[in-house]
């Protein structure tokens, strides 16, 4: 999910590391409250994460489907009119035409819908004695983009790792991503819960293009603060000139849109 | 540059962390006996580090540029030979009608050849206060790939990082390449010298697919030797099989020869 940045040069974001629980509406009732107290505390972009209206796991999705719009998105749109704020609403279980999604629904200031993204890459993992899961067996993945800019400067990642890969590679990945794509890098996870059956790892985290960790939480539920400078990343941009190296007379990335 | 490694489930890799002095002809007798040394204790591939025969500033690539063929990659295909090992040649200063490229020869048991890769994104930074650097003052770029093998399994990068860059994305930016494809990584540098007009970071490293660090150095010459297992390379890439997620429908990467 890429965010454009352009308008304001600083603002706060806050990524809202959610304890999900079984019952649904306690789950929108507390991330909505959430919301609010981020929204009070000045943050404008303000992020949930994946699957905030659900437990995460196979057996889950089906229960917990909505239509988008439908109750969850619902409460979201109405949440960021009321706060005058971008919410990037994690993600929800989706049912559409039969099948179903791991969907973020984007809402603006006004409360309307800005986007609408499907998870492209289904999260199937078999690490033998470790974990196994495979959103695959009862998800279908997206069939298109949700970039709102191409001048992309912060990419916000609703995000769910457990404890195999959480420790190995979800710190790791958005360090990488932010180093090479000189932008901000955010992730927000569901809070930790020891007795659901994929636990989560925490650690919503922020990161700056250079690669530093700005901000991060630990696995309880909480909000994490981060005062977003885009000052100082085109200072990056500048040091570090990535962009006008690139070699496009050897290489290009191609979107095929279907 | 991407190296197969088809033939060999399990083989040793010596990354050679030379002290770089201003004597190339010390610099290639140095060399040539720690790739001896790396041999004897059963390397199959050996690196070298990059601008391993001269000092790295743009002011001594001119002075020290050779032609490929020339004295320096003679010597490599010869001790290439004489060892029966692959030998990736760090890079050197290499000149070729009027145009000076960072340039790096890679050898195999029979001392041919294999590959001739000239750096296709040149180093500038400028980070005030800290580094201010510009290969392309002096150097142009290359204009060509150098794969062996698009099943790539260990990526090699003989390179110089410095005291700003170094700690910031040296180890960083080999754990994100090696996740990211689910390869090995290694890095060789060259030692650190403080009184260097350009301080190398050292900290020739090697990176499992998985992101861990299995070998590294310190900052001074030394040898790092890793034992590299395709088998756990091929066990991880079923355990999160991102190959077979690839989107094919919706993105491209294109390679455009020119």
């Amino acid at each position: 999910m890429a965010l454009a940045g352009r308008v304001m040069a600083t603002f706060r974001l806050a990524l809202i590391q959610l304890q999900v629980s079984s019952v649904k509406s306690d789950n929108l009732t507390r991330a909505c409250g959430l919301v609010r107290e981020a929204a009070a505390q000045g943050a404008k972009i303000v992020c949930l994460p994946e699957c905030f209206n659900s437990p995460y796991g196979t057996n889950y999705f089906p229960q917990y489907a909505e239509k988008i719009p439908g109750e969850s998105t619902q409460k979201l749109s109405e949440v960021a009119k009321e706060c005058s704020i971008y919410l990037i609403g994690g993600s929800i279980p989706e049912e559409d035409a039969g099948k179903l999604y791991n969907t973020c629904a984007v809402f603006g200031p006004d409360g309307a819908l800005l986007v609408k993204h499907r998870k492209l890459h289904l999260f199937d993992i078999d690490v033998p004695g470790k974990i196994t899961f495979q959103e695959s067996k009862t998800l279908s993945p997206g069939d298109s983009f949700s970039t709102f800019d191409t001048r992309c400067q912060l990419l916000v990642y609703p995000g769910a790792f457990n404890l195999t890969t959480g420790p190995a590679h979800w710190e790791l990945l958005q360090r990488g991503r932010a180093v090479d794509n000189q932008v901000y890098v955010a992730t927000a996870s569901p809070a930790r819960d020891d007795k659901a059956s994929y636990v989560a790892w925490g650690h919503s985290t922020v990161v700056t293009p250079w690669g530093e960790v700005l901000a991060t939480a630990g696995t309880e539920e909480m909000i994490v603060y981060s005062d977003i400078d885009l000052k100082k990343l085109a200072e990056i941009r500048q040091q570090i000139p990535i962009f006008s190296q690139k070699r496009l007379d050897l290489y290009a990335v191609e979107a095929k849109k279907p």
